[in-house]
């Protein structure tokens, strides 16, 4: 299946679009794409569209925890938008929801 | 809760038990302890007894797939033996258990 992750400037905030899944195979791109973007100094908050993505294994969750770990560094924000359900019950189960900021729609973020 | 890595070598392996949760506070720590004992060159193959892992989070599974890597790289061998039913559907919700050799007992590692 096709990975693609597509970046677009919005007033306050990158946005970030990913498609496909995040596992073992495609976790490193997505990390080292989204590592790009914040070394950019213009943008201080970067939304993950992830209505896209439909599973997440272990490396992407390592992934995000990654990222997540480098935003602060940064004094960047990250947040994840449109989690389908079955991603975000991963996210639950594996507690990552209580380290990274979930909305349920990129609006909310 | 306390949390404790305990080393034991064996006739052809080492023995790592844990214990406790390896979660974002824990998973470090963990991490460190493991890799250190990788540097060691008198065994190739590692147990983690993990029947005293209560629960497992993202960064947890982070660090186990990290630990993975590194093994792969010093060509050792790395087992989880023991899971609580728990820990193994996180494992097997993110599909770490198709990466990880994965045992039910030490003795069958």
């Amino acid at each position: 299946m096709d990975f693609t992750v597509d970046f677009s400037e919005k007033d306050s905030y990158y946005l970030i679009k990913v498609e496909g899944e995040i596992d073992a195979y495609h976790s490193a791109t997505f990390k080292q794409k989204v590592k790009e973007k914040f070394a950019e100094p213009k943008f201080t908050k970067f939304v993950i569209d992830m209505s896209a993505v439909s599973y997440i294994d272990s490396a992407g969750l390592g992934a995000v925890v990654s990222l997540l770990k480098e935003a602060r560094n940064l004094n960047k924000e990250l947040v994840l938008a449109g989690l389908q359900s079955q991603v975000r019950k991963i996210f639950e189960m594996t507690k990552l929801d209580k380290i990274v900021k979930i909305v349920d729609t990129v609006e909310e973020a």
